[in-house]
């Protein structure tokens, strides 16, 4: 066991009052970009971690930053989430990942621990899409090419995502190019509920996430026939229903027999909808997930030969749209290894689980090497007012947290 | 060939004048009950009538007739259809059999024909369900005891179903017992337009109709568990999409086994409806349709199977709402034989085929000999504003009307 001490009941507290900063017109809790609540709330916080003796700032796309520095001249070890939410969702997902990881560097020094590293308490922006339609902006803009300055325009109840970025405290015209580089950052370190029911299945408090499902995913619009129901017979209909029928219960049977795969169709709009007339367009989005992308890619095109027969078969037409393909992400092997060694210290039957979700570690893992750790969701709910995880256990991942930071300090 | 001439300039002129009565606020053609545009519209069907010298008048429920008396003391031969359109229809369901019924009788009296019974030109009251929610209300009202008083205090839009029914001329306060019995109406005739694509399809102008088809369907609620399409292994997850599929493909499945049978699923309704989350509740309207009605109770039963299977395995549970299953009708053989027949005088390949839409004569049926004529309709089309029939396949059908009422008067 470590020297460090988790103080849960200032973790609790720091998160409740992250919690106060909502908007009040919606159930659950609510702090999208770039509303007030969630300026509100990392105003807020950039005080606390002022408070905690951190130097603050943000980059060029809003990211909010605590540092403090280390006794070598090192890069950082980053360590955080984000605080804003989706509209009615819950208090822990991503405010976990960033009051834990200042949690966690208070507690390292409350402990008299000094790390030659010096370490990044990181608020990454808008990991949540919204209207603007980006998930993962800070955490994209910050370490890839793809922030496109065209998306600047891009206007959502008259404000222009120039301009809320602006607002954000950030400096949109300097967006376009990574914002890091390979080697700027030692180490990414996350920490977040699961969001899904596996822990709680296996009744184990903490996780070592193996790494960030790959995922292959489409707008299917399949094009019938609208006609009478009980007037035409079957060798006269184009039914678009039948068709995405057979294309969805073909997903479940490839994932079946890939164990450790998901697939699902969770979207169905059907025109006209109507109980006695088939279906003339049905849009479907369906999507495939796996660490292994050579099997994403194999169950996809298996998938695609059903597709083909399903439309063939019955005249039905397909256009598709927005087609993504998003790579799986891994920690190193080394990472991977002491981050389940800090698990194991706090849970003996802590366990190895893929994330199926993305976060904003998918991004920091392609300039650094990156990892997370999961601590248990109620029921697996998230995004969601209901989304609980006991105080016990956000305390217990916290404390993996601290202990990782003071390994991976060590190690590289 | 018979010495009746059908008009069809006066056939069409009586159709496009009929479909000037419409709610000028939709696309398409609409006369709803209890609408000014669907009480305008029988104002002028009751004058043009009465100037073609039938007495007219109205049952309680509000059926409108025009008759003719004949030679002889018989109960009468009943013609028609309805006059009420879908929200956005078309101008020929139900107007071609109201109006055809009425050129038949002028072409008859023109000929110098002299029935022996009397002949009824009938429009039934709102065949077309409406917020009220009763398809066929006029020939329900008239033939069964289905009709329940209570319905008289539905409201829509501030009007009571009392209210409504006087308005157009109805006693409401008579209903709840059949206004007719058996031996009433010595037979009941209705052309109609095919609402399908089978005679295009065949390229065949008319068809006797064999029966209109018995139908079983329930709306299912399906209830499975919403949770993150990532997150969730495909062992903890109760997908209520993925059992409905199964539904859907099954119900395809069993009905391609039963030729001539069709089955549908046209309405589907996902919550939450998000590509990322598995679906929590699925609704859908199952149906299956055939003229035998043992074949529609084998298949629902096998499809009941499968649809214990299906939620089973996901530990999806289902409600099931609002189960139907109405009777096929088939007209006597007497009557089909010389339907068949007046059909072959006018098209040597006129053809047999179901009805697999419901009808007024679903329930003329059960108190009287019943047929139906169809015509074409072109891509089998309706309901909407494209439903379209050539006037010569329009006229040839009232043609082959004519020529039914006189030999069904020569045979009962």
């Amino acid at each position: 066991m470590s020297t460090l001490i988790i103080n849960q009941q200032r973790l609790i507290d720091d998160i409740m009052t992250l919690a106060m900063s909502t908007e009040h017109d919606t159930p659950g809790w609510t702090r999208r970009f770039p509303s007030d609540a969630y300026r509100r709330g990392r105003q807020w916080l950039r005080a606390h971690m002022e408070a905690e003796g951190l130097r603050t700032g943000l980059d060029a796309v809003g990211n909010l930053f605590g540092r403090r520095e280390g006794s070598a001249s090192l890069p950082p070890i980053h360590v955080g989430s984000h605080t804003d939410t989706v509209m009615g969702g819950g208090k822990f997902d991503g405010v976990l990942g960033v009051l834990g990881a200042l949690e966690a560097v208070r507690a390292i020094r409350e402990a008299g621990i000094l790390l030659s590293h010096p370490v990044v308490v990181a608020d990454y922006l808008s990991e949540e899409a919204t209207d603007y339609g980006i998930a993962c902006m800070g955490s994209l803009a910050m370490c890839t090419d793809h922030f496109q300055p065209s998306w600047l325009e891009r206007t959502v109840h008259g404000i222009s995502l120039r301009q809320a970025i602006a607002e954000m405290g950030g400096q949109p015209d300097r967006l376009g190019q990574p914002l890091v580089k390979a080697g700027d950052i030692a180490a990414s370190l996350e920490l977040h509920i699961e969001q899904g029911p596996v822990l709680e299945a296996h009744n184990v408090k903490l996780a070592a996430v193996s790494g960030i499902v790959g995922i292959r995913r489409a707008i299917f619009e399949l094009h019938g026939k609208a006609n009478h129901a009980g007037a035409t017979p079957m060798y006269l209909r184009r039914d678009a229903m039948a068709a995405a029928a057979q294309m969805i219960v073909a997903i479940e049977e490839i994932v079946h027999a890939h164990p450790g795969t998901v697939g699902t169709v969770g979207k169905v709009v059907v025109t006209p909808n109507q109980g006695n007339v088939i279906a003339e367009k049905v849009t479907i989005i369906p999507e495939m997930r796996s660490l292994d992308m050579t099997e994403v890619d194999g169950m996809w095109a298996e998938f695609m030969e059903i597709v083909q027969v399903a439309c063939t078969k019955r005249k039905v037409t397909l256009d598709i749209f927005n087609e993504t393909r998003m790579d799986s992400v891994m920690p190193p092997r080394w990472l991977h290894d002491l981050t389940l060694d800090v698990c194991r210290r706090y849970d003996p039957h802590a366990m190895i689980t893929p994330s199926g979700a993305g976060h904003d570690t998918n991004y920091l893992a392609l300039i650094a090497p990156a990892a997370m750790i999961f601590v248990p969701s109620v029921d697996g709910r998230s995004h969601a007012p209901e989304e609980y995880t006991a105080p016990e256990d956000l305390a217990r991942g916290v404390q993996a947290l601290a202990d990782l930071i003071v390994e991976v300090d060590r190690c590289c």
